[in-house]
């Protein structure tokens, strides 16, 4: 449909010497947290393990409060996406030495902080000394019935919907990288929410799910890959845009499709619902006081097309996912890089596949 | 018993704001792996976290073949200290840009091949990019009937026992550690097999269980602090030594007790049996051809004692642990420190606690 993907080229490759699990029920990169039956059990393990060293080596994220609560957040989002009970959490920190015991104190209360929001107590970890600084985790969940929704599953004309409104993880990267780089700058809170409960929910009616840990587009990309479908974010996007993202693309004059594409995200869910489903669904969401985010729908075009002003484009989503890559993780020459996108899908010709 | 250790305060100060499960069977540091009982479950779930950094920094660890096999040998032998099923494991790479691809395919190689001999399949994990090389793993066991062996429940008079020869930890870091100084040295092949085997079945016998993953003294030492007994390697060290261990004694005039006070372990099991079970145990150990090697007795006086020549010294195990930090990580200061407790040992009066 789109560009190859490079991230998931060396993924592959990496994994190819691998032996699988015969109790794995996921295959690879199609879930976002490992799925594994107990032998002998109907119930199924979530497993997870993520964290942060790229985020911290850019300054991305420099608050130590904030870095602990990631740490969590990042793993109980994977979880979140599977529908998982949360059973607890391992805590990998790589020290330098001569961090203050206020950084560390501020950290410590970050990972405490959020693996109270997430109900994750800390079970046990590994504590390493390093020159740079690193903070991982490894998050296990419960789903007892064994009934986990994954990232496969999604068919032409199922409804395309997120947890919350999207945008915010770019926004805060494109100011707290301008702040850095010592450009006058609004830098927007940033610290995404559990979407645990939501996704217990979402795992009895959704046909696929993933997280936006990597962007959104980045998510929709991935799910069109596996499902073999397209996405069209047919919504407006007054309705799914976050305040803050929609603040940002205002200030530095941006595309608000610019907002879903960096590859830090806002840890929302984006799931499909098949049609018969969806009164249900939002019927059992309302019920919990959550209303999920419309967003548009799945399509048999192998397309991923977003608003652009009044208009409907698409985007080559393969081809941005490589671009900070591609710009060697250069915030200015990816900006340049994504403008560049931006003339490409306006000229195209409505409805042509891009690549 | 013996001088505080260092990183056991930091780890208690590190953990101190966290929320514990209800769920979880062990208190901190008292298990190897984090035992967790499911939600109406008997089975106990067997969680680690354990990753090479040090080891890579500091060049103990050059060859990408051995990174690989260590990474996943580390959390094996937590899974095998509880007696565990290997289930599967999870592995984090960060990997610096410019690794060669004969380095990548070897690190993977490594990793492939421990795994199969560990029977634990790749479940999935976590690549990352920075600027220096780590590799980790999230390692889960299952116990079935939540009969796990823990570090707690010894005894005086219990039989202290080694899946294994002990020292080569040691060996291998002394020399390799050597050789990149430029010395001329002859550096012990170095690659610890899984205990998994000897770990179900030491736990139906053991009254506690421990890997040597940070030397035999470490363990003994940590294993003393818990349950408040002491231990006396009464056994002739020709029984328990690893003939590599004794060549670089032989060697580098060392005694052979500093063999088992590097930091660097060995990765095999020590575990106490009591005595009206101990012939129980040994045929059954017979049974698997598995010969286990004695090393002595628990005792109730809280000392390590161990041979020194012809004799038994008590070593301050806590200062001993304490020492590579305190000489920064140099391996001549440490070694300097070690003659030092050497002689400190030898020159006090017998069955005196050194502090």
């Amino acid at each position: 449909m789109s560009t190859d993907v490079l991230e998931l080229a060396l993924l592959r490759r990496l994994a190819a010497g691998f032996r699988r699990s015969p109790l794995q029920l996921n295959a690879h990169q199609e879930s976002d947290a490992e799925l594994v039956r107990l032998p002998g059990h109907h119930g199924v393990l979530a497993l997870t393990t993520d964290g942060l060293a790229e985020e911290i080596e850019t300054g991305l994220y420099d608050d130590p409060y904030r870095i602990g609560w990631m740490a969590v957040l990042v793993n109980a989002s994977d979880l979140a996406a599977v529908g998982a009970e949360p059973i607890g959490i391992l805590i990998t920190e790589t020290l330098p030495s001569g961090l203050s015991d206020d950084f560390l104190a501020r950290l410590q209360a970050g990972i405490a902080d959020a693996c109270k929001a997430c109900h994750l107590p800390v079970l046990g970890g590994d504590t390493n000394f390093a020159a740079r600084l690193q903070l991982g985790g490894t998050a296990v969940g419960w789903i007892s019935d064994g009934q986990a929704v994954t990232r496969r599953g999604a068919a032409p004309g199922d409804r395309l919907y997120a947890s919350g409104p999207l945008g915010a993880g770019s926004a805060f990267a494109f100011m707290q990288l301008r702040a850095r780089a010592g450009a006058p700058a609004r830098v927007p809170p940033y610290q995404p929410q559990p979407r645990l409960r939501e996704g217990r929910l979402v795992r009895h009616y959704a046909s696929c799910a993933m997280d936006t840990s990597d962007g959104a587009l980045a998510t929709l990309d991935q799910l069109a890959r596996i499902n073999g479908v397209g996405f069209t974010m047919a919504e407006p996007e007054e309705r799914w845009l976050h305040a803050d993202a929609a603040a940002v693309a205002a200030a530095a004059k941006l595309p608000t499709w610019m907002l879903l594409a960096g590859p830090h995200g806002e840890f929302e869910l984006i799931f499909t619902v098949p049609p018969g489903r969806e009164s249900e669904f939002l019927a059992a969401a309302a019920a919990e006081a959550w209303a999920p985010v419309a967003l548009g729908v799945a399509t048999a075009a192998l397309e991923i097309r977003v608003p652009r002003g009044a208009e409907l484009v698409t985007l080559d989503t393969g081809r941005i996912r490589n671009l900070f890559t591609v710009s060697g993780s250069d915030p200015g020459r990816y900006l340049e890089e994504l403008w560049q996108e931006d003339r490409r899908c306006a000229t195209a010709p409505a409805g042509e596949v891009t690549s």
